[in-house]
């Protein structure tokens, strides 16, 4: 059977229960691209070929035998390399751990085992988690599968890639500033960053505990919002993992937003989009309004504030985590790593603590500036042009800064609001990289937000284009 | 009617809603008593009268008119200084704030106002609630009505000593590393420190808001459960406030602790106590055997680490929040409140984010060693008689700094916990002064502290003594 590689998340999870196609054959497809495409994009970190064929085949057989079958049985999926598998080595991008094997098992990675997913093994990342465009010092750059030129976007870049060149229907990424969101908009596939505390972070290697939140990569909003329904909710293994109110993600992907009201926020967001992008920004509000989403323009409060809390709360909690290994393994650490994380030495324990205490008040803040009474506010997820990967590793260590601090502007704020945001892809510019929007919202918002963008991609086709040489394999 | 001040909360609430008893004799009683012994142990910050009596009037015409009451309808209560009502000066103890008056009203406080009690005025605390003692070096020391040569407790003196004077039948406290709790032992009534998150902070005077928590002081561990009915549950103003589980306060006052487990930790919680409290703590043990419930014994982790960790956590958030006042105003602090949180302005963000970062796994270590499988810990409520206000005034700073550490050695670290605790007298000791233990449980498990607590008040009467010099006033 040809094209399979095509398939979605859940449309594979409707053709194994249906019958009409097997786990077998979806993971031997998957493997087979895995192996042969992935490097291209240096996506993967490492496979496992064996133990999924055989859960495959174990897949088939419960089928067989009128089992009944997980909501995401025998899809094939690989994940970040941060997320741990009890016996399974886990690098988090470095080589500190490159060898390390933990003994438990993350929270999500147990969710999709019991929902049936199969697990092919683990993806490419940044060092640490540590880098908005791909860059790792000790295992190179993960690639766009638009143009190696350009990088995948980081830190989940293997996972974007992997989405995005159709090796698995989706991957799990993490963000602490962006790290879902860049490579969603860099390789041109859907992203959620979920509200902080609902995926719980138990088993994933923590860079900023305050900041970090895991979710889902896909093609498809459809799929992240099965996704969702997968692994959110709380768990007791997670201090931080709140007793949401329980949420039904996908009944409301009507494609019908009556009654929804879209802000676009002024100010910051505006200055910090190039012309080119406006453009698509403007052309996805006038679709989503088309939809039937009331659109109403809002202004943005000080985001340099916002900003500069979120690098405080980053470099202090990663410095505190990495305190051990950068006092012992300095030389371990990629340059560009290193100089990330040691200003958090440096700062007093009163500028941490007030990062921490004024940012209910200006959640609160940005949620009345941004939305009013909106349902969710439309940002660009990149306000630029995916830069080349020399554009930034080149130059001096000021203009490395700057453009990468181009490349977070709009998302890592997102991080210290604990706000969910749901980026989506939605065009393309003058260099033929993707480009996306994202959808914010207020805590435990993500039904709303994955209802529009289900309704965008319903009414375009951005998701359902093959970047170049991502066709069938042979 | 005379002795109606020896009505507690509930019997008050019961006496006017069956009219036996009108809510203005209940509150001309009180504000007398609070106008002629309130001073006695410098209990008073600030009475209002008028308004009280005035409202007094209202109850008693609404139940005329056959309105519905609610579950506090009529009862006189006056609360530590340091709960906001808007357009009324809150002090928290401190000279900074002698004439602020706020301009949103504490939760807590709207809750009681709803539930229909009275406010009569604000009561004594430590200056910015920073003394475990009632020490207080711009209003003078908090006074035990056991003994006015020894302090009433702090930082919620005025609270516990109005309560175990019968001036008003329960008063609010905040409890920081102890303060809700160390009035309990020195005046010898009863206080909940609640599950950290439980009862909102909104409108209460921070100290470190990590470790804050606001509860109720009362005679009675039945008259605490009432006011927990009316003060606990979310609050969307309140960020720290968690969406707990509702938790039924009253219904579980049984006086049976059939199966129920109550350990006793040695170690740590042994080595701090005094033979003469030991001997106070075993025998309260015995009653709760008496009462059916099986007792365990138990160790006690680390102490050393999570008091330290609890002082890292206080003064630095404490440091944050007086950070502006400390450098525009020093002269306005007392010399032992500075010297309290000062330390907090030179300790590194990483040992502050530490701090945070260790909460969650010593506190499952904690709950582990120290309470296994059980319902609860008992350990004592302070682990030494009583000191008088010489032996925590006098002397070098190094001596009063360790006199302090004594009488918070059993109660500061619970807050570092986050765990709830309940404090019961239980005994007296040579000096004639008071004696407690805590019941310490996992979060949400005030109604088995307060069923435990209740099952042994039940069997016991210190909580019916009356201090010397505290009857009738004419």
């Amino acid at each position: 059977m040809s094209g399979l590689f095509t398939l979605g998340l859940v449309e594979m999870a409707d053709a194994v229960a249906d019958g009409s196609v097997t786990a077998l054959a979806l993971t031997e497809v998957a493997l087979k691209r895995l192996e042969t495409l992935g490097p291209r994009y240096n996506a993967i970190m490492a496979l496992d070929g064996g133990t999924a064929l055989e859960a495959a085949r174990g897949v088939d057989r419960a089928r067989a035998a009128g089992q009944p079958l997980g909501p995401l049985a025998g899809v094939p999926l690989a994940h970040k390399d941060l997320f741990y598998r009890a016996g399974r080595v886990c690098t988090g991008g470095s080589i500190i751990r490159k060898d390390f094997v933990p003994d438990v098992t993350a929270t999500a990675l147990e969710r999709f085992d019991r929902a049936g997913a199969l697990d092919l093994g683990t993806l490419h990342l940044a060092e640490f988690a540590l880098s908005p465009t791909g860059f790792n010092a000790h295992y190179g750059h993960g690639l766009s599968p638009w143009n190696t030129a350009y990088g995948a976007g980081g830190s989940s870049s293997g996972s974007g890639a992997s989405v995005a060149a159709r090796l698995v229907p989706a991957a799990l990424g993490s963000d602490t500033g962006g790290s879902i969101r860049h490579p969603s908009a860099m390789s041109g596939v859907v992203g959620l960053k979920p509200t902080h505390g609902l995926v719980p972070a138990f088993g994933a290697m923590p860079m900023a505990p305050s900041l970090d939140t895991l979710g889902p990569l896909t093609r498809t909003v459809r799929d992240a919002a099965r996704i969702m329904s997968v692994i959110a909710g709380p768990d007791p293994r997670d201090a931080a993992s709140l007793p949401a109110p329980r949420l039904d993600f996908e009944g409301g992907l009507t494609g019908d937003l009556k009654g929804r009201t879209i802000a676009v926020p002024g100010g910051y967001y505006r200055e910090a989009t190039t012309p080119e992008i406006q453009a698509l920004m403007d052309a996805a509000v006038a679709v989503l309004k088309e939809a039937g989403a009331r659109i109403v323009e809002t202004g943005t409060p000080d985001m340099a504030l916002v900003n500069a809390l979120m690098q405080v709360m980053m470099t202090v909690e990663a410095a505190t985590l990495h305190r051990r290994w950068l006092s012992e393994r300095p030389q371990d650490y990629g340059a560009q790593v290193r100089a990330r994380i040691l200003p958090g030495f440096g700062l007093p324990a009163t500028r941490y603590a007030e990062a921490l205490m004024l940012r209910a008040g200006i959640t609160r803040e940005w949620l009345a500036a941004a939305m009013g009474d909106a349902d969710m506010a439309l940002i660009p997820t990149l306000g630029i042009p995916v830069p080349t990967i020399a554009e930034t590793t080149q130059g001096t260590p000021e203009e490395i800064g700057a453009a990468l601090g181009r490349v977070t502007a709009c998302t890592r704020g997102i991080n210290y609001l604990g706000l969910p945001s749901l980026s989506v892809p939605c065009g393309f510019t003058a260099n033929a990289m993707p480009a996306a929007f994202q959808l914010v919202g207020r805590p435990y918002a993500e039904p709303a937000l994955l209802q529009a963008g289900d309704a965008y991609q319903r009414r375009t086709d951005f998701h359902a284009r093959l970047p170049p040489d991502c066709g069938p394999v042979d």
